[in-house]
């Protein structure tokens, strides 16, 4: 091969990389491209991109693609639920902007996500029909507390370097769930309580697998399984690491959850995937980078968090456990400290997407003492 | 004018001043006059001073003249609460002493007031009738379990530099209440659970202003409107900022239970108003200093208070929440952080009342960054 | 006496010290001796003496021979709990070495504990007859939480420089017990509730004496009073100091349960005097140097985990409370801050056993501020 041949090669090689970077910048992770590209455009751009960026929050994607599907998702499941969340969303960055919180984390959608998932699973777990008008009071409400939580349990939890998770909108719609109850006057709740047993003999393995999504989507109280595929496929289109492990989380929250005998109707509407599959997902790769040590502590988080789950089903039963469970364990794993070099945390301020984290702070790229300060 | 005129006026105008001021420095704020005083006294008065200082503490008065008129309010009550109220008051600075806790806090009455709320509360929940002399015990005991709470949580939440509340009181009483239970043989509780269910339709609106007072009262565990109307007016004496934002937080405590459909008996009663009267008092002036953002802020907390007192009494009924929304709502507000320059935490070392803290750390009196260190 | 017989004196007095130092040295303590000399021997064998250690860490004793004794206790109790206690011993050991936590933990037993007692009190609490095998994975499973727990928790409290106790072990158990419930298909939880009631006019005191060996035994799950006894024995072996203030806990707890009207074939059981033991020894001589103001405040400590006991048991039931009293008392004894100079704490770091403890750090032997750091 000739030299001028070997340079073609060379160049058609490299233009490949330049066209793939594009692809990769342009749609996957964070769209850096199109936070430049605000940076100097009015503030309700970014006030709108940052809405729409809140969608993918919950699951660790910063994407404003991502968002715009999930949002789609959450529109085939059940659009008065879509409109709370909405609702939630809205009054979630006004209070964060009338309470001055940091303008980075407006924009980033990551303190607005709490307000959507609180307008989300108080309208799932209400008992009165769709558009209920009132509903949106304590939508409204709660979602603002759930602001007011996000910076201070930001700042409590702080002291570890450990983040609020979503512990805020766990904590806000806990509040709402519990102070009302079945038989408010004003907002009840549907009973939580699936009355069936175990039954090893008759599960039915294709409802098992349609669990896999469902899982994935009930993060947004999403049991429809093209919902919950719309939001795993979100997941591909930002991180296809996020996406691997979600779906290997879910998957082991339903095993687990078989372990332990629970019902089975419960599995199937995907009740016992979700916070084994959020554990796993933000193990492996979000908050560690990813390296085979993270990779099996995120298989192990997920079933801990499955374990955490059972627990607090025992205990707190009729009031749902929410995503606490996912908290608790993964906080657990972050607080962790081991002697191995592989098990390396991305610093919070620099957290973006799994693929740039490896990039950034891989053992083998990076000595380990300029990344662990 | 002449010159001589206007010196007149302007030697009057300082005489007014300086009335008023020995006024304020002799009844309003901390009486530090007294303070002074007793610096090379004897022990025992100081001690005894403490005591009555103590009385104010749990509204956050460290005034003696509002301490006696809260005595009284005590005894308008119940006499035999009272009396186990002084038990409680006495042992824990006893306790504290022995403990070698801080002098500066025994002489505050920083420490003993948990000890008053617990022997308080513990009286009230009892389901023995008054006089029942036995009770004695566990007032002590609790008492001072409650002053190595204070030590103890002092410096679990000093390490966000947020004071530990009226937790001590709540955990100690708690124990105690869940401890015994209604069938105990020894110390049974009166039953907590009122039957009564939520009629909008038939609100007694008089009712509803008298439980403006009682919500104050409540604090102490009074639901007389006589007891609730001293305690409140003792508020007025020491701070009236305190005061105002007393007698909006008991209102908006109202109004958010009526908003989740409460039973209306709890409303009548004060239940609904003292957790959220506590936050407002507590953020609108006493830890921020006050300013229009820290209002805000306060009323924010009456509410969230209340949204946690309902979410806390479903979780535990028929155990009581006793304060513990309040020292919940009060926490997350203290431990956010926002870029205004209008919320300024008062140094917990320098704490003494609103007015002083408003003259002392104003944003346009002093600069921020000499404030908040 | 001559000069001569005056030293032939002071040598057989000198021999004797020696010999009760070699005894004290290879018996008592730590048995740093054993320690020295595995320093250089094969991996395998620090391994199994870690294990061995981890049977005397839940009360406190890093000594090998109390460990044999404590072994041969659960072989006397049950068989197949001593079986599935030793699987959890083990699991978390390779867990442990998996995770790669500290080395030094590994050698001391002082992670492997944790698997013990998850162990043993997931096989003490289950209904199914002996020999269940199936029961060894959720052994497996809950013990490896266990392991994360641990080093999770250290670094969560080690913030206040307080230690996580066995919460590790409470907590991991506490999820499986509370996950499966009387009813699960696989694994079924025995009923924990106890119908009698307080009957003070017919106390059994033969039953209360024997309940004092009995609460130590419970430390690990272990009725049997031959169990008991052995364990209470083997703190003699290790340190008497700790062996003195265990008795004096039992006892407390069972006067304090008394008090506060607990059933008494609870009482009998030995359940109401662990929390208190553990407590009182971890305060009286571990923790704190033994100084008669930290003797005081073991006992005060005593009464106060029987308490938190209490509380929770009326807020807990039917689930078990486990040791989550004790840890929680400890924990409040220990974040105390008194301006006393006879409470002192012992470096956690420095931690070996109380007598020695007395050695390096009494008030009269050292300068206080060298302790304290």
């Amino acid at each position: 091969m000739s030299d001028v041949e070997a340079g073609s090669v060379r160049r058609s090689v490299s233009t490949a990389m330049v066209r793939e970077n594009a692809f990769s910048r342009y749609v996957m992770g964070n769209v850096q491209p199109l936070t430049d590209w605000l940076q100097d455009k009015p503030f309700v751009l970014r006030f709108v991109v940052g809405c729409v960026r809140g969608y993918g929050q919950p699951i660790f994607l910063n994407n404003p693609i991502s968002g715009t599907i999930i949002f789609a998702a959450l529109l085939v499941q059940n659009q008065w639920m879509a409109i709370n969340g909405m609702v939630g969303i809205v009054t979630s960055q006004v209070t964060a902007l009338a309470m001055a919180l940091s303008t980075n984390d407006i924009e980033n959608g990551s303190i607005c996500f709490q307000g959507l998932m609180t307008g989300l699973v108080i309208t799932a777990k209400s008992a009165e029909e769709s558009w209920y008008g009132y509903l949106v009071f304590p939508v409204m409400l709660y979602s603002s507390f759930s602001v007011l939580l996000t910076s201070a349990l930001g700042n409590l939890l702080g002291q570890w370097t450990i983040p609020a998770f979503n512990l805020p909108f766990n904590i806000a719609t806990f509040l709402f769930i519990a102070g009302t109850g079945p038989y408010n006057a004003h907002f009840a709740q549907a009973s939580g309580v699936s009355p069936d047993m175990w039954e090893g003999h008759s599960l039915d393995w294709i409802e098992i697998l349609k669990s896999i999504p469902r899982g994935i989507g009930q993060c947004y109280a999403c049991d429809n399984v093209i919902s919950g595929s719309l939001i795993t496929f979100s997941m591909l289109v930002c991180s296809p690491i996020i996406f691997g492990h979600a779906l290997l989380g879910s998957l082991l929250g339903i095993f687990t959850g078989m372990a332990l005998a629970v019902p089975p109707s419960q599995i199937y509407a995907g009740e016992w995937g979700y916070n084994a599959m959020l554990s796993c997902s933000c193990i492996g790769g979000f908050f560690y980078v990813l390296t085979w040590r993270s990779h099996l502590l995120a298989l192990f988080s997920a079933v801990f968090a499955t374990a955490v789950c059972a627990g607090m089903v025992g205990m707190l039963t009729p009031l749902p456990v929410l995503a606490f469970p996912f908290c608790i364990a993964s906080a657990m794993s972050l607080l962790m400290t081991s002697e191995s070099k592989n098990l390396i945390r991305v610093p919070l301020s620099t957290i973006t997407y799994p693929e740039e984290h490896r990039r950034k702070f891989k053992p083998s790229n990076v000595a380990v003492h300029d990344v662990i300060t």
